[in-house]
């Protein structure tokens, strides 16, 4: 692996992706230091997070690629004499180290360069400054396609989401709230996913709104393919977001990590319809998570793919919404309060969320059946470096998935996913 | 008026009111007052309640027929020197005094007896001790038709309510609640209306559970009339209550007043569905001043009949409830506090509840409005008798229904209600 040129980045493709050669060299130097932390690391890593804003992005980046011990990392944190932390930085350095790589690095850049991705960073007039109430779970920056400020610009700005497997009557009332909520003067962020989702979009595209799109892989491929046109023209008149770098993959994890930016960018965020094992109940809970307004719109109880809202009513203390007047003031209400950024910042990134099911792999696990394959057996090096994981915790992990049958070891020690049904 | 006889009961007719000769003479004698004191008042006199808590039965009952001044009642209140309670005691003296007829009041125990009704008072075996938490407006007795002990015995009770006007859906979710909830051994109350009140009934009769119906107007007429047949049957095993004498015609008010019963006899309360204008809603206003749990079930957004349920989750805290099960978990939740009792003490007679439209006529122009006929004219005597208020009373109230239209005095002095088309 290849990592002393890791920071020599080609200045054309650079500048290209920060759309201008605005940036001084300090600013300039910061944007490539989180762009790289972003490729070597998961979605709210908040060690990470944490160095960053006690170092800077800059002197994080030295201490991992010129190879500093764990120790250093945990005084950065403040913490020197602290086992934990050190443990912690043992850790982290070992998620890290297996993405050093600076071809694909490169490669990744170039690739943002052709789709004509930008990256936006704190400090940016076009940074979308509600992801900040995430404190240490924020993303490092945020890849982009369309207008890079659409987001930061928004005066009122609300999550619409729900399932992708949606009736005809959550279709109906998404498409109504969505477009009295463009009427309302709100821009309309969602995951892009079909469904409720799509439905969202399209109400505030056909209402000349502003519709914003979070994706949970990298933005030079839309996901879902059957939403390449819609995602095209949500770029044309609002923006496409992925805080993972161009190349990587939608896995599970990521998505799940990707429901924080929906949450923390919305002042509220509405479910619309949504059965009991929808993602956007993990959006809910991120959003409470975060302090901010949580509505939801009841269905008939005779229809399962309500069933999740009703729970948010009952567990989630989901305020009943039934139009777009009464989103608009869900949304207008206090929001972020300083405990929520607490909790959101301790909370947000080893945690799935409470509405995954108990039976189901947790976090890590998560992420080690998103790197393992059905059909090619990889190496545990090559699952620790898919799942921003050590080796060791992806050796930790992979036992357990086996014994519940999701995973299988080869005579060779390779691993490959099973395929389970349900 | 002939008052002098009023105290003087034929023994036959009482005994067989009361089901037996089982009273010693004390006991008879507190039966025999509430009975005339149920009949000079309206439901939820609480000033009449203070003093049957303050004195007993029978002394209130002395002090109105033998003529004592408002300051006898205002001490037998403990508010000697108080200008407000003695302003209280002269207002209610004006409301019992027109109805002092003892002829009237001897006709309706006839009637009574004549359809085998039942008086049951506190301290019988058969009152249902869950009344007692209205406090100051508890009913002073419940005639009774069926098994006048079916809700005393029931170990657990929950209220069913809803709208006349109920959907497919409505009736629907109804049923399936209703016979979930007999096979968890509740009885079903309901006040027998068409719609959900009728669907929880017969449900529960198909079920071979226990259902229980309070009218708003004597039992001695089954109303509505289309339901005489549902509700003869609900008697058979269950019981028809009410708290006002037999003869008494079911008036707004009363069904006003009726749906502090149902809300005070369930362990907990449930809107099953609901318009926005739906009457139980002011049932569901006496369950949370009661500190009683009060539950609603979801339906479409699309759908106006769900409308007031939607309301309840986000005005009245509603727990969200989709099926039998979650509506048990809800009744057996720890239910009325020493506050809520305190709050129904003062507010549940003169206030019809928060979930009355601004526009329409308030608690008094109701009572008013209820004593007057389209057809033919009355005078403010008959208005007050009919009433249940003073005379002076009804002739403050009476310009303003004029002023709104909705009452017409003619040349004689005489008034008649107008028809009004909304």
């Amino acid at each position: 692996m290849n990592t002393t040129g890791i920071r020599a980045l080609d200045a054309t493709t650079f500048d290209a992706i920060r759309g201008s050669t605005r940036d001084g060299d300090e600013r300039r130097a910061e944007a490539e230091a989180r762009a790289l932390l972003g490729f070597l690391s998961e979605p709210g890593d908040v060690v990470l997070g944490r160095a960053v804003a006690a170092v800077g992005a800059r002197a994080t980046v030295d201490l991992i690629v010129d190879g500093a011990g764990p120790s250093d990392l945990a005084s950065a944190l403040g913490r020197d004499g602290d086992a934990t932390s050190i443990q912690q930085a043992v850790q982290a350095f070992k998620r890290w180290q297996p993405r050093l790589d600076d071809g694909e690095f490169a490669r990744s850049l170039v690739q943002a360069a052709r789709v004509g991705a930008r990256l936006v960073v704190p400090g940016d007039a076009e940074w979308p400054w509600r992801l900040d109430d995430l404190g240490a779970a924020a993303p490092l920056g945020l890849w982009v396609r369309g207008r890079p400020g659409a987001l930061a610009e928004a005066e009122a700005a609300i999550s619409l989401v729900g399932a992708r497997a949606a009736t005809g009557y959550g279709q109906h009332v998404t498409a109504e709230a969505s477009a009295g909520l463009v009427d309302r003067g709100f821009a309309i962020i969602s995951g892009g996913a079909y469904g409720i989702d799509g439905t969202a979009h399209r109400a505030a595209l056909a209402s000349d709104g502003t519709t914003i799109a979070f994706l949970a892989g990298g933005i030079d491929r839309y996901y879902p393919s059957g939403h390449e046109t819609l995602l095209s023209r949500i770029a044309e008149t609002g923006a496409v977001y992925s805080e993972v770098a161009c190349g990587t993959s939608p896995s599970k994890w990521r998505f799940l990590q990707r429901n924080r930016l929906i949450a923390a960018t919305g002042d509220a965020t509405v479910v619309l319809e949504a059965g009991l094992r929808s993602g956007s109940l993990n959006t809910a809970s991120h959003a409470t998570d975060l302090g901010r307004p949580l509505g939801a719109v009841p269905g008939p109880v005779t229809s399962p793919a309500s069933a999740g809202c009703h729970r948010l009513f009952r567990e989630r203390d989901a305020t009943c919404v039934v139009d777009a007047a009464q989103m608009a003031e869900l949304a207008s209400r206090i929001g972020t309060s300083i405990d929520a950024r607490a909790v959101a910042g301790t909370g947000t990134a080893g945690d799935a969320g409470p509405t995954r099911p108990a039976a189901e792999p947790g976090p890590d696990g998560v992420r080690v059946l998103d790197a393992l394959s059905t059909r090619s057996a990889r190496s545990v090096d090559d699952i620790a470096r898919l799942s921003g994981m050590s080796p060791g915790h992806v050796m930790a992990v992979l036992p357990g998935l086996e014994a519940e049958g999701l995973a299988r070891r080869d005579v060779g020690g390779l691993w490959t996913r099973r395929v389970v049904r349900r």
